[in-house]
């Protein structure tokens, strides 16, 4: 946790929070944080700055907080990847999120498991623990926005043509030679395939629209390692 | 699994292995193979290939091999890490293995816990375990060769500018505008401090010796993805 990621339920007048949770303990365990030290907070969905500890008072800490600074600036890729096993969509979004990715289309292809829609973690918001984890470690408080995306013919069809306008469109696939690399602040939308890859017809219905393809290597990466690898390499 | 990984204990014959472990299960259980199918598998420290099934009985599994290729290039990157926390280690030793990396050192810096050192992960060569699993994924079978250097001086000062002869030395570090990339086919020496940084004492070491810093971005990255973004942006 390098930011403390606070929330409107969080303050108890206009620039003090009390907090009492998973936070607090972290602050009390970790930081070993004393009166009148500064930490680094954020406000979810807002600016990021300081929080003075008031006071510690059965584990309650309560802080007076500046937020002033703008977070860091989107990475400018929006990712379109096919929904992998829950235990990997948890790493997956984790390392999405801690790059900086904002936008990301969860989507079917054939060789993902129909099961995997079934998932407890695309319901009732669950993948938000995970998401606001990734945002204090990477000291950001811009959540990514996901969109489920469970049919793959409709989405390539009427909904890709929009998304990738104007930007770069690169789909992960091992047999190219040929690898392109954003300009500074070009957008890129990045689509990454299940395990056992996009089959022939998805990757030609990409090609068509004007993806690119772009060659991981011979050795095959877990989806949450081929994300930031694909990604450091795309940019400039 | 991507490859089965056979070692010389496996051979009960010039090409035929019977495998009955953690791998057999994984064939029947995921793969579902049946005698006469084909599965990719690697000799550790060897070839790659492909194995026939002979016979399955009682969970063993017998198959006919053909190792005729050779493994994927390694990747022109020596890993020089701080030493990670235990849980954090097996993450980065996966992936620097997936990512086809052969050399790394584990270092020491100021702020590496003291008791890092004592983890069991560090005897009795543990870490193969996580080596071995992540060869499989990537469909290699070629180890690492992990080197521990618990002294930094000593280190730096006697051992490091003969490791980064002829290679570009990287530091990553937060604080710099410029990021070098490196030309095809030319080695990196790349060097990853701790969490919270290698000290400035550290970084100045590192720079006398010649090593360009390389800025990560605003965000603070876990070390297992923060490897494969910086390795993924280095390479040409």
């Amino acid at each position: 946790m390098n930011l403390i990621l606070l929330n409107d339920n969080d303050f108890i007048g206009a620039d003090v929070v009390d907090i009492y949770d998973r936070r607090s303990k972290h602050i009390l365990k970790f930081y070993k944080s004393q009166v009148g030290d500064y930490l680094t907070v954020g406000l979810l969905n807002g600016k990021i700055g300081q929080g003075k500890v008031l006071s510690i008072e059965n584990k309650h800490i309560k802080l007076k907080i500046i937020l002033e600074i703008s977070p860091p600036a989107p990475l400018p890729i929006t990712l379109i990847l096919a929904l992998p096993r829950p235990h990997t969509l948890k790493k997956a979004i984790h390392v999405a999120t801690s790059l900086g990715i904002k936008d990301i289309y969860l989507i079917n292809s054939q060789k993902v498991e129909k099961s995997y829609w079934q998932s407890s973690l695309l319901k009732d918001n669950k993948l938000d623990n995970e998401i606001i984890l990734a945002l204090e470690q990477a000291k950001d408080s811009i959540p990514p926005k996901i969109k489920l995306r469970p049919r793959f013919k409709p989405f390539i069809e009427d909904e890709i043509p929009n998304i990738i306008k104007g930007s770069l469109p690169i789909i992960a696939h091992p047999y190219t030679n040929k690898n392109e690399r954003a300009k500074r602040d070009q957008h890129i939308s990045l689509a990454i395939g299940p395990e056992g890859g996009f089959t022939e017809y998805e990757v030609d219905k990409f090609i068509q629209l004007g993806f690119n393809t772009f060659n991981c290597g011979a050795r095959i990466l877990r989806v949450e390692f081929a994300i930031p690898t694909i990604v450091g390499n795309l940019l400039p």
